[in-house]
Order: C-alpha cells, then sequence, then structure tokens
C-alpha cells in the first residue's frame, strides 16, 4: 500500500512556531503514523517542489493521498488540482486534514463555499465518537481532549456527509462536524479537523490512530469499473439475458 | 390540521417543582404554541385517562402526535404502544420531546437501546443549526441558548437519522444531535432534546418556532399507499404495458 | 413566488422532431404546470439570449430555477455558471431535468462526473416512488409508466444523494435513481430523469405533479443565515453567556 | 472470526423441491462459501434445536450471523429474537437473507412492517452495483444476473438505508433496493434479497463473493464503548479538564 503526506510546507513554515512543534515539517510527523507497518509505503511531497510535488507519476503510486494546507492553497496549480480530483474519482482514497477544508481540490470535490466559523486563542478541543461501529473509530475512546486547538465551528458549508463519525465540542460554546466521511465516483474521502500546525496535534496517539485508520479506510481495493456512456443491447440479446423469454 | 399532545401528566407533576414551571401542565404550554393559527385544532391527552388517553377515536383525529414523557414510561400500555407505532407507519406524524428518547414507542421504532448520557446540575445548553435549509429550521437563528437545561450527552443510541437539524453542546463538554429527523412506514419523526420538566423551555420563543415547525413537517399529506404482499402480472398484460412488446 | 424556467433551445431544437413535440419549446410546456397558482409568477429563459438568459436581474427575481440542456452544454458561459451555482448555494432552489445531469451548474454542484449509461431506442420507462412520505411525493401513485423514454441507467456517478424520492425501471434490465434530492449550502436540489425532447413527458399529468412539488420543495422560506470566518467571543463575554459561569 | 450460519431447516424443507437444490440445506451450502479460508471458524444452527439452535453459549462464540428463514418465522422463540437483538446492538454483525426480510429479528431492529411485494413465476433477476467503493462491492462486477429469482418489489418498508449498495432489476417492471445497510447500537447489519430456497441461488459465485464480503465487513473490531446513563463531572475537574480554565 503506498500513501503519499502532501504538505503546503511553505518556507515561512519552515521556521518560526510551526518548525519549533514540526522540526522537519508536519508531514514527516504524519508520515512517521505508518512507520511500524513495513507494508505500508509512505512518500511525502511538498507544494514548493515542481508540479506541487504531484506529478502523474508519483499519483500514479499513490492509493492514499493524506492533504494538508493552510495558508498557501491559491499556490496550488488548476492543473494539479484537476488531476487530483481525477483520481480520487477514479478510486484513490483521499485524507483532509484541518485548514483543507478550503483547499481548492476539497472545495471543488464538495460543491460547496466550505467556509466555517474559526478562532484561535488557545483554547482546547473535547472529540466525541458516534459512529462507534465505523472502521475509523476502531480502538478509539468515545472521548478524547486537545488540549489546544483551533476551534472550527459550525455552520459547516459542506454536502451532507455519508457518515458523521466524531463530533467536536470548544470551550467558546461552539460544535463542529470534526470527522466525516464522503463517497464521488469510485473513490473515499475523509476529512478531519484537528491539526493546526502550532501545536502538537500530529503526535497525539488517537489522532495518530484515527488517520491510521482512516488511510487503512480510504484504500481502494477492487471496486467494479462501470461502462459508461452510450450502450446498445439487441433484443436478441436481450432475450437471451433472461430465460422466459 | 389536528394535533394531540399527549404528557404522562402523573399526579407527582401536578405539584412541586414542575406545577410550579407549568401550573396547567407542560401539555397546555405545548398546546399554546399553536393557538394564534386558527386552522390547527389541537387536545390534549394525559397518561392518567383510560387507554392512556390514546383510544383509537382520538388517533382517528390526529394528524401530528406531539409526546412528552419522563419517569412513568412504563405506565404506558402495550396496546396503545402498538397502537401509536402502527399510526406513524401509517402516515401520522409523531414529535418526541426530551426524555421521550426512552419512551416505549419512541425505543420500539427505532430498535435501538436510545440511551445516552445525562446530569442535572442547573448548566445550561447551546443549539446550533446545522441544516439550515430544513422547514423544521425555518426562522430559527443559527445558535440559540438555554440558560438552564438537561444535558443529554452522546453516544446516543439511536439509528443514524435521516437528518440532523441542530446539535447541542453543553457546559460540561459534551455535545448531543438534538434535533434528527427520521421516515419510518408512510410517517415521519422528530426528535427533539430540549424539553425538561423544572425549566421553562416550552415557554421559549425559538423552541416555539422549531416545534410548530415540525409539527407542519411532520403532518401527513397525500402519500402513495403502495400494495404490498403477494403481487401477478400475467405476461400478455406486461406485454401490453409496454409499447416495444 | 417566482420560478424560472431555463432552455437551452438552440435553433435545431424550434423545428424537427423536438418542435413538432413542443412547438413553443419545452420550456413553456414546463412553464404551462404552474399557470393555474396565481401566486406563482413563471417565466422563461434560453441560452441564446445574452448572457444565456440569466443576467444577475433575472436571478434577483427568482426563487426556483428549472434548468433543461441537452446537447449545447458547452454554449453555457462560465460566468453564468459560477452565477447560477452561488445563488444555488445562498438559498435558490433548483431542479434539474433529464439530460441537465451533465450541465455545468450541475456538475460544479456535485463535483463529480455525473456520467451514467444511457440508449435511445423508443423503449419505455416504469418509475416507482420510494419515499412516499417525502414532499415531492405528495398525491403520486407507487409506481407509474411513460411509454417512451431515453434510458438511462447505473451507475450514475453522483454524491450520494440526501434522498431517493424515485427509481426507474428499463426495459433493457437497467435501473436508475430517477428522482434524487440534494441540500447544498442555503439551497435545495432536485434531480430528476425524466424528460426527453421528442417525447410528449412533459404533458404527463403525474410528471407535471412531481415537477410542481419538487418546485414547492425547493423554494427557499427563511433560512439562518450563518455568519462564517473569524469569530471572537471575549472570554468576560462568554462567561456572561451561561448562567453558571 | 467466528461466524454461525442460521437456517429455519423446517422437515418440510428436508425433502421436496428444496432438498433437490441444497441436499443439505442451504446454511452449508452458505457454509462452503467460507471454507476456504482457514481463519474463519462456521458453524450452522436450526430452528428445531433447542432454543432454535442460538443458545447464549453459540452467540459468545458467534463474530457474524448469517439468517436465513422463510415460512416458519413465527417459531422463533421470542427470548431467542432478544437476545440476538441485543447481540447485535452490542457489536455482532449480523446478515439477514431473501425472506429473513420477514424475520422478527429483523423487524425489531428496523422498527417497520418490513413488508414489500412479491411475486414467484420463474423469472430472473439482474442486480446493479450503484457503491462501487462500498467494502461488500470488492470484485463485484457492475451488474449481474441470476436467471430465477423470486421476485422483492418496492415499496419495502424499511427504514431509510444507511448505506444502498445493490438495486435489483424484475422482468415484470419492478425494482428493488436488495443490498442494504444499516448500523445498530455497536453492530452492522447487511440485508441482501436474493436467496430463494427453490433456485441455486448460493451456488452462484458472485452471490458467495458477496455474502464473503459481508461478512468481513460485518465483523466487528474493537468499536468504543460509551459509558451510558447518569454522568458527573465535578465543577472543579472540568476546570481541570481544560488549560484555559
Amino acid at each position: 500500500m503506498n500513501i503519499t503526506v502532501w504538505n503546503e510546507y511553505h518556507p515561512k513554515h519552515q521556521s518560526g512556531k510551526t518548525a519549533k512543534v514540526y522540526p522537519n515539517g508536519l508531514h514527516n510527523a504524519i508520515k512517521d503514523i505508518f512507520k511500524d507497518n513495513p507494508e505500508i509505503n509512505v512518500r511525502c511531497a511538498t507544494q514548493e517542489e515542481p508540479e506541487n510535488g504531484l506529478p502523474d507519476k508519483v499519483l500514479d503510486e499513490t492509493d492514499v493521498l493524506i492533504w494538508w494546507g493552510h495558508n498557501w492553497h491559491e499556490n496550488v496549480l488548476d492543473s494539479v488540482v484537476d488531476r487530483v480530483c481525477q483520481r480520487v474519482l477514479k478510486g484513490m482514497g483521499i485524507i483532509f486534514l484541518h485548514s483543507s477544508h478550503e483547499s481548492k481540490p476539497f472545495k471543488k470535490l464538495m460543491g460547496t463555499t466550505c467556509s466555517l466559523k474559526w478562532r484561535e486563542d488557545g483554547g482546547g478541543e473535547r472529540l466525541w465518537t458516534i459512529n462507534p461501529s465505523h472502521p475509523i473509530a476502531y480502538g478509539v475512546p468515545e472521548t478524547f481532549t486537545l488540549e489546544q486547538e483551533e476551534m472550527y465551528g459550525e455552520f459547516f458549508d459542506v454536502p451532507t456527509p455519508d457518515e458523521i463519525v466524531f463530533l467536536g465540542w470548544f470551550e467558546g460554546g461552539e460544535v463542529f462536524r470534526s470527522g466525516i466521511t464522503y463517497r464521488r465516483g469510485y473513490g473515499k474521502i475523509f476529512y478531519f479537523q484537528p491539526g493546526h500546525e502550532t501545536y502538537p496535534i500530529f503526535y497525539d496517539k488517537t489522532i495518530q490512530k484515527i488517520i491510521y485508520n482512516a488511510a487503512m479506510w480510504a484504500s481502494p481495493s477492487a471496486p467494479p469499473r462501470p461502462t459508461l456512456g452510450s450502450t446498445y443491447t439487441p433484443k436478441h440479446e436481450r432475450r437471451k439475458l433472461f430465460k422466459w423469454k
């Protein structure tokens, strides 16, 4: 199984507050989530690389793409956005983390503004598992707390999720659909709200378990490949289809 | 349109704390929600009456039943529970309020335990509208606060709702799917969490608007009445069905 | 209530087979569906007009837009597509008919290819109501037949519908999710499969009832208008929010 | 992993038409589906055994229960029905086949009549995969045909499924939601329509693949076990929960 972890990793993130928490970039912290499973190959890609690090060659070898972006969404090439969305519709799994709710591929796949409320004031978050039999919740406690996380609040302008796995609670009186799934084309999508770059979210064992589960859930198996477009079955063949004709 | 408001209205509720807040019983407070619409007839029924106040004659004249019960669910006759559930499956709308999540008809219609977390400590609740285009949310603000309400928290052991209209936030760090809809048979069901008997919840203008909207939404119109069971279409008739045969 | 019926109405449709069935264009046949309700104003707009007939002025006065297009989707200006999608996300209802599954606004709102199987061979369709308590099904029989209709078959590459109201059956052995709903932003969307231009589908009483119901269902009421973006509640104010703090 | 295949296996099925197709009972044909996987233990249980073959001891060792019943639903003890439903709500997976839509446990878990249309006339069925990325569809073709199967038609009076994986097409003009999933409590449920006892359905490779996939999908993992009921967090502890208080 091949996972690609994508991070905008802007030069400004390579020093300052973010670098203090994630000296090698948070993509490497996310990569480490999978290090104990020898059957999973993880590579990283970043926005500053040619074709934003996502040429066809990389996507050809990607079963699940994990996307983290925050402030430089506009720097992602539209050609790369189209390529990523096409791959998802053809079966590649994708996990959008935190501020990726405003990334171009997420908005294009959702068809809505994906806007929400937000506030960064050092407050924390409490998450609740409301879909306990979902594979993404395997081994996850019913509730867990993040000492500090950026607040994301409803109304979250996304399509009705196929499934809501986690709800988030914030000290300021906000709630959020913090872990939600979608099926689009032949691909699976998981959006997960935690992951602000100045907090050590991706070192949290429960967060790591959820991202690990989500990658397993999102990885493509052998879906049918419907034939689309014009179709013609001559009557005599239709007749043969069914014994009673 | 005919609405019946049902309240367990146990003698113990007819004095003490509940009676202080609802001197005539909370069923009458709920009844008043509809008093400005001359086209709506509202009657009340209570558990202590014969057949728990819900003989066939009453249900024959009920488009939407509003149910409030808390501590005496076991006193509802199984024959009445069966009758109410049958009516819902045949098209009667029903609104379950607050502790009715543990009423016999709600549990029978859901097929799950309908358990949840709860705490009564004088804390408040903040509700959020997450389905702004839903008829039950018409004219409801994006968020509103109840100064005091019993806490109901996830995990709420109900089937996946058809729609989630409201989420609840509680000061102790809990969240809840506070306003949810289901379709069962030809009937519509709305569960709404607020409504603890010792708080003046049913005098709140926003709560009143939601219950009013829910009754409009749940009222049956003219659904198709499918024929169920064995069906036989002779081949020559099937042939006639379609021009090309 | 203001409805705008949009039809690509290409010059090639203004003569030949389509014109035989719909001498004044099928937009006028659809417009007639509402003629008995004096409270509904219906206007028509067509692709050949400036701004494809949909300048802001028209959309300002549109509660529900009904869209029919088939062969000239590419002729719709991207600026018009963006404008229509923005309106839907802000609350305008929209009904996509038949081949509009491949229209630019539908694909943009769905985020998928919206591909399907199709065949035109003079065969018929049988539709089934599988959501009998849905407002769009009010007064619609459990099943009805269209003597001739273009076959549209699964797999239909759309997001999981919020609700499936009708399923379609075709003589060649195909099935289709023929009537489906979505909520996007503050707007409601209904996709309805029947409506091939060379058949008198829009004169069918049941089809007319469904389109009428769908327009009523999709028309915006008074949804909450969430405030999105950065939000800040000073701690002392949060404290005031809740009695117990 | 432990699977129990349950069959009503009435003496009347032990001779005559059914016995011709399934000489050892169809439970053994279903059991054989898993014979190539040494990590799966499959046992069979039948209605005529004490406690209908499902004492606590058997359910203690059951991860997924596969249920097939048709004409003797009433012979299942209510105590066994309660026991099975409780296990599902606590996490046991369950697969209901064909006429089990009218079995007591299915109706109790659904809360509806579970009625449908039916006809047995030697006609066939064509199934379509409409959820290609669902684990139950892995390796299943987009469409496949059963030469003979009892017709089950809409309206199918069940709750809105969490997911629809397969749709069925029948020669008489009927359609059906033939493969649907539900989550109830901590358990997963799959209902699959094919499987009439006088046809060799359970020898069909595609049917076998679907039942195998469904058992994998339904098997419980390590879901969180929420604490339900009264909960109390002293204010000073709540304060400690969150850094900023």
